[in-house]
């Protein structure tokens, strides 16, 4: 039981009695990332790889441009230097230096003068958010494109405007990081997360932040199951990683797909695949007991990466954690959604519901009671009428329950979920029934 | 799939643009059938059968009286020409001319002057209703009566009256009619009426206008099931059927008795007794969406013919469609249950209803996705942004939808319950993908 | 089915016109045992057996002191004689002939002179209840002490007192009764009552005289199963039972611990460990028809001796019928919990569930449609149409549900709750079906 111990110190890493303070750390991380002009492959992602690898001893992936993954084939690379709107006058009315959002996110090269009329299809603006800049993409559709506020575009006239976008669509290779941290077993916990957007927080840089630190807080851990962090481009990544890990992702026990998770909105986590899987109840557990106001949503082949990890030749176990819903929240794929959005209290809650669902995989075994007729004299152990400043009702309330339920056919979880108490609490009582010889784990992995 | 695209055509014959058209030509064969005195035996039943003719090639079937079936003997043919009670001064105070409710049902043949004593035990109405005719029965125990108006009932005096019903009570037949249209399987489709009640709409004529209709719009095309429609005498007429057609019952796959399905009030469907058949979840997934003031009620032995093909030797998966449901509604069993209660437009709803039922159980396939691995890429086919008028993001939803969860576990309906989308989206994004050459239909029946 | 014909008539004997009457019997035998000083050892257990044994043929057991029973040992024999404080003026301050819940309960014999600080860590009050006395224990670690009303103990002074409790705690045994009725199966229903609180009338007394009653009504009975009353020490109690009756706990097909059913709250079981066993099923059928207010709770591992009877190495289908949930109530485990807290026509209606719960046992039987195709032809055997003053409907009802259910699969309980009918009625519909011949039993037990 060494590893659930050093498991259960999971969350004290987290310094919980300071939340503000880890969140604002993940912040820093979230600032310094991001002016990076990021895209589904190029430069900018590997950028951001490089200062995640400042972090973590992360293993960067190239596969080139045109390699068959599934059904699809690695798009070129992107990199851009510059793009810009003048005006008659040679000044620069949207101008991607001040926004990477201002170009068509994998916006094919232009330089030309050109008239309004033939601008304005390639325009992109949002009328009720006269001063936001919209994110758009075309990445499997050549074309380019520019993105500004509503007030930019009233101010454009019936003219001629020189566009520049002074970008590169060439073979090279789509990048990823993979950090994979080994465990006793050879069964695998994913934890996946998107790399490909600009300058937008909450929709990338709190996944990415969040994941990173889950993974320094893992490392050095004896673990009982490996784990394997992921940062990729959205889609195309998860379908090339898939496609390059077929044997592995048969090991994948149970995984998180963690996306906007650094606002003030309540938890959502939506369910994988298959529904009641041990990641989906683990997390469900979590959240009911972290945060009330959580939301458990099934599953659908809407949304991040989980698409393709719940695509039904995978169906994995994997899940997808966040806060506010994407597509859900104004600021959604927009300039409002910048660092003023992502809130540091909100980031450290994240994190610490995500160690506690690893907590629940890492500690989810079995006991038999070794005293199963009628329950064992508590008292003579002392475990009946605790002592100190503790409640002791609760205490021998989970000992009761972990007592009564240990017969091989319940996991702590079970355990949990059928008498309404915490993990944690059910995870101590049999920790210490095993210490007075009352309990013994059994060699038995969850359904 | 030639099959599911001619199912999928099924609906549009009902010219739902159109309600009130329909739901006329509907309510004109009930006027026609109105006026028709019929029993559970007999002329009237025949010759309700003979116009159902002129539209459907009906097979006519006629069992002998004393016929024994199952627990039951077919009782004598009941016919009748005249009936009436007459005062002292001879004029006809209740009259079978005017209204064939006025005889008891079945009743026994009598002409005679009697006193009042006498004649009140074979008398009925209804008090709450003083201007009603109530309609009463007597199959199983010879007796004679009338039925007349509280209003009619309290002009009689103490005095002697010449009662008279001119009936005959003899050996003859049951008469029902069948009409079987053959599909691909032999499999059928159980579509059952009563057509015993005389001159009572909605408890009657509803479903036997509806039924006919459904059948002149099944005729003629290409069917993945066979389909038995039933026009019997209530009861009687169902065990004479099923005792007659214990084979054929044994391909019923599912089936839908439907009686007061006329009037204005909302649609109930009460499911089989096997509770999640396939036409118990395609009844209340077409309700659910075309409906949604609809109402699913559990089974029950008491009702219409679903008793006795859901009696616990045959349990057939036959459920009943009604709108108000019987004996809930004032005008139930009662002249008040007249052509002004049957509503042209409810009735033009209620073969909507059927006819869709019937497209899901037509098209309710399997099939396998052939890229399961990850999504396919939906945009090089040109089907993942959608053109045209019609809302994109809903058509690429149902296609995700089924391509998750074609793992040949999943049928179309499955897909729909679990996705939350009508069935004609998932089966016209099945149908695409399928031309795609995303898709294959498997060889598997629903459960 | 002469069996279940005399279980029918179990709940007539509590002649249910008059439940006063009935409560008032009960009461009065409270009253009887109310004055006793019991313990879980002691002659204030036996001269409780003592006074049961003059209603039913008590079988009384003991058991030597410091014999091992699982992981408990049989504690001491504890008598008592006397026990009081008294000020300096000699005069009785608390006294235990005024109320035998003064002293601690099992608590060691004393006698000495000491100062009031040595005094006060020995005594228990109630603040917020100043004038009653609290009911406290130490069984398994030797202490003496008294209970006293907050009242008295703001009398007392920083002086000294005399403190006298004139008890033995010495080898002996414990006592506990058992009452065995041998019916056509070996299978047994348990009843289990602790009998080792002193003063407290809901909190123990309800149980023992509802129990003892229930036995006397079932005495001389035909019975379907046998039943086994037990009337044991709370915890120690059910341990010695089942560690000297292993082989018999495994005959146990169902049981209820009797606890608080004597006040005036709302009904409460508590279900088995097992959770959906017969008796669970049973009890929440009959609560949910006799006492709509009842609720249903869900098995955990507190509460009285179910703890024992659902340990893990039993799980016996044994829930806990209760009123007001012991520990919920001020008045529990204090004076309050006397003669004018139990309430004779709460009794009366305890002891009436118990004996419905009982008939469902009894008479949940399995029965074959003999005519299964199609209904059987009520009408001409008398069944259709009612006669008398009831109801036909409800009756009717009874009986399509019972032949429609009735394909050896649904017992007589399961029919009662997929109809939502009383069990009573499902019975008496069966029962004549049977006696006409269209019904018979088979042999098979539920679940």
């Amino acid at each position: 039981m060494q590893t659930s111990n050093k498991a259960m110190k999971l969350s004290d890493s987290l310094n919980p009695e300071n939340p503000r303070e880890v969140g604002e750390r993940l912040h820093q991380f979230a600032a310094e990332l991001f002016p990076i002009c990021r895209s589904i492959t190029g430069n900018g992602l590997r950028q951001t790889l490089a200062l995640i690898q400042k972090r973590i001893p992360l293993q960067i992936n190239e596969v080139p441009s045109g390699t068959q993954v599934f059904d699809w084939t690695v798009p070129k690379e992107w990199n851009i230097k510059d793009a810009f709107i003048k005006d008659a006058s040679g000044k620069r009315i949207v101008d991607f230096q001040k926004s990477n959002l201002h170009v068509l996110n994998y916006s094919a090269p232009i330089h030309a003068t050109l008239p309004m009329a033939a601008i304005q299809p390639h325009l992109s603006a949002i009328p009720e958010h006269p001063d936001w800049i919209p994110y758009r993409t075309s990445y499997y559709k050549e074309d380019w494109g520019f993105c500004l506020s509503q007030n930019q575009l009233a101010r454009m006239r019936d003219a001629e405007y020189e566009v520049c976008v002074d970008s590169t669509l060439a073979d090279g290779s789509l990048t990823y990081g993979e950090y994979f941290l080994k465990g006793k077993s050879a069964e695998e916990i994913l934890v996946s997360c998107h790399a490909c957007h600009p300058s937008l927080a909450n929709d990338n840089l709190s996944g990415i932040t969040v994941a990173t630190h889950l993974a320094q807080i893992l490392s050095g851990k004896e673990l009982r199951h490996s784990y394997r962090f992921l940062f990729i481009p959205g889609t195309i990544g998860a379908i090339t990683w898939l496609s390059r890990n077929r044997e592995t992702a048969a090991r994948i026990r149970g995984g998180l797909v963690l996306t906007c998770i650094g606002d003030k909105g309540a938890f959502h986590y939506k369910k994988s695949r298959q529904g009641s899987a041990e990641i989906d109840r683990a997390a469900a557990h979590v959240l009911r007991h972290a945060a009330p106001a959580a939301e458990i949503l099934p599953f659908s082949p809407t949304g991040y990466d989980e698409r393709q990890y719940c695509s039904p030749g995978f169906n994995l176990a994997v899940g997808c954690l966040m806060r506010s819903v994407w597509g859900t929240f104004p600021e959604y794929h927009s300039s409002a959604d910048n660092l003023e959005f992502l809130d540091p209290v909100s980031l450290a809650e994240s994190l610490s519901v995500c160690s506690e669902i690893i907590n629940v995989m890492e500690s989810n075994i079995y006991y038999r009671n070794l005293s199963p007729y009628c329950e064992p004299q508590l008292g003579r152990r002392g475990l009946y009428h605790s002592t100190g400043g503790r409640a002791p009702e609760a205490e021998i309330n989970a000992r009761l329950w972990v007592l009564n339920l240990s017969d091989g056919q319940n996991s702590l979880l079970d355990i949990a979920e059928r008498s309404g108490l915490p993990f944690s609490s059910v995870r101590e009582a049999a920790e210490l029934l095993h210490q007075n010889g009352l309990l013994a784990p059994i060699d038995k992995q969850p359904g």
